[in-house]
């Protein structure tokens, strides 16, 4: 079968990116689904290469076409700005910013022209973005922006293995993400839900669960106790969770959220819509911190991203995790295999 | 030592309450830390452990005082209404509610007289409580009622072991518990912050921990981003923890409740102060659905109980797990020592 082209950004180089690149370049399990190249800045690459020591050579792309990636050989297409390799290790900085921000413009257009099958992104630093002059909350809202879409959604994804029983791994998708506590509640329509549920099953289809078991979490704790505790689960995810079962999605609840990711763990289910950020992030923290990773929906493009920040505490020490780079590169090939 | 004389209250007999008491009884850390006597019906007692078959004899006790428990020995005291024998295995039963308020009646009594030395509970089900008569939302407020308190709180608690790295085990206290998201930000103040705070700390010590590491869970996602979604952490939480750190507390946060709980697991902290129901019980739950406890704070007498329900689902089947109870029984003794 014909390996996918995917691409990799830097993402910002005083964060933990170069590294966990290089760090997940000598992982097999890389190579034998796709053939990685790197978008970024060589000599950044190569300057965590001999941070890690691990036999990876750097050497600079022409034009991805040509890449011939191996665990020891990392080809790297040059663009962004020179000066991208001034900015200090483990600091915020304009130039940081400004890379990761070349890096993504590059892969939005190559992915679009199919001149690459995937990207995965290593973290950016939204301060470092905004000193750019880059006002964006982050890579996603950018990377849609670039596709021409309004409509996508993130999903944390942990694959099969290491406590995650079920065989398609577990994805959860947020209804709502960024916002305060106090927001939530009216933003929780029922529009909003069945559009997560659809995402959800749709997702996990292509991630390899034929027909997937969606797990749909209360707002309120103990799912509201029958209306004492809150009326949303009765007026608004019940009736989206029942309309999803009409046209066919094999979806359940509202469910009370600490039982359903036990039980989702246990692979009762391939997928869970959470109501907010935290339901969703605690769990999945907690059952696989360092292999999570970050899927874009919606687009028309394959994007994962790695779960972690640029962590400019232990940046550029060679100390940084690698796994979930490595599972982003993974799980963004099969995505793309699945087009 | 002298061994704490506990007492466990039946629960209600329709649900599993029973035959969890009957299969921890065999359990020899139960009675290398107690002296177990059990507050309900004999005859009910004696039913489930025919059904679990597990060589446990009932006898029916005078007083407290007289008992001679041991792994074959279960030494009830009749607190109960006869007609407790007669509620339905598994259905929910005006009989039922009334056995279970009987015996935390009996229960609260003897402790506060210094008869016993702690309560373990098994579970009631808050229906059958309400069609018996008696109008409270679960056991803890018809103790604190009984007790003459109105300052108390619920710890969920699990012991070192099985993924919980901190010596002491790791407690979560929780800001707000039984109310709707749409009601948790304006019960987030600063005193309930610091009582909690407190109270964690507190507790830790009686459970073994010296110094007590306290982290303070954030209300929202990311702690808020500098003020971005929400400014609870910096008008409430932070100002909360400052002034329990003044007072000698080992307090840390607001931190991000994702990266606070792995934290919290791999040892870094003893306590976590939670804002609301699910950022904490979804994490417990997941690292310990099992063996979690609920110890309640600030009564004058040592009470915990089995963090599940009465399952009515699982009941009388003999298939209930008895972790919880096991450790419900060895914690009340540890805290009662502590005394």
């Amino acid at each position: 079968m014909h390996k996918p082209l995917v691409g990799i950004t830097m993402g910002d180089p005083s964060g933990v990116g170069p590294e966990v690149i290089v760090g997940a370049w000598t992982s097999p399990a890389v190579h034998a689904v796709c053939r990685p190249v790197v978008l970024g800045h060589p000599a950044v690459l190569a300057r965590a290469a001999k941070l890690l020591q691990n036999g990876v050579e750097v050497f600079a792309l022409e034009s991805c076409a040509s890449a011939e990636p191996a665990p020891s050989r990392l080809p790297c297409l040059a663009v962004t700005a020179p000066d991208a390799d001034e900015a200090p290790p483990a600091l915020l900085d304009r130039r940081g910013g400004q890379a990761a921000y070349d890096a993504l413009v590059v892969a939005a257009r190559l992915a679009l022209d199919r001149q690459i099958d995937a990207i995965v992104t290593a973290p950016l630093n939204k301060a470092a973005l905004w000193l750019a002059g880059h006002h964006y909350p982050g890579h996603t809202e950018l990377l849609a922006e670039l596709c021409g879409v309004d409509d996508f959604a993130m999903m944390l994804y942990l694959a099969h293995g290491e406590g995650i029983r079920g065989p398609a791994g577990l994805g959860v998708v947020h209804v709502t993400l960024h916002m305060g506590i106090a927001d939530v509640p009216r933003h929780i329509t029922r529009d909003e839900v069945i559009r997560k549920i659809r995402l959800a099953d749709a997702s996990l289809r292509r991630l390899g669960a034929e027909r997937p078991r969606v797990g749909v979490v209360a707002l309120n704790p103990h799912a509201g106790e029958e209306g004492l505790f809150g009326r949303e689960e009765i007026d608004i995810i019940a009736p989206a969770v029942a309309l999803c079962r009409e046209e066919g999605i094999l979806c359940t609840g509202p469910l009370p959220a600490d039982s359903l990711m036990v039980r989702a763990r246990d692979g009762e289910f391939d997928a869970v819509v959470a109501m907010y950020h935290d339901q969703g992030h605690i769990a999945l923290k907690l059952l696989g911190m360092h292999r999570a990773v970050n899927i874009t929906l919606g687009l028309p493009i394959v994007r994962t991203s790695v779960a972690h920040g640029t962590a400019f505490d232990l940046a550029w020490q060679g100390k940084a995790e690698t796994s979930s780079m490595v599972e982003a590169i993974r799980v963004a090939s099969l995505l793309s295999r699945e087009r």
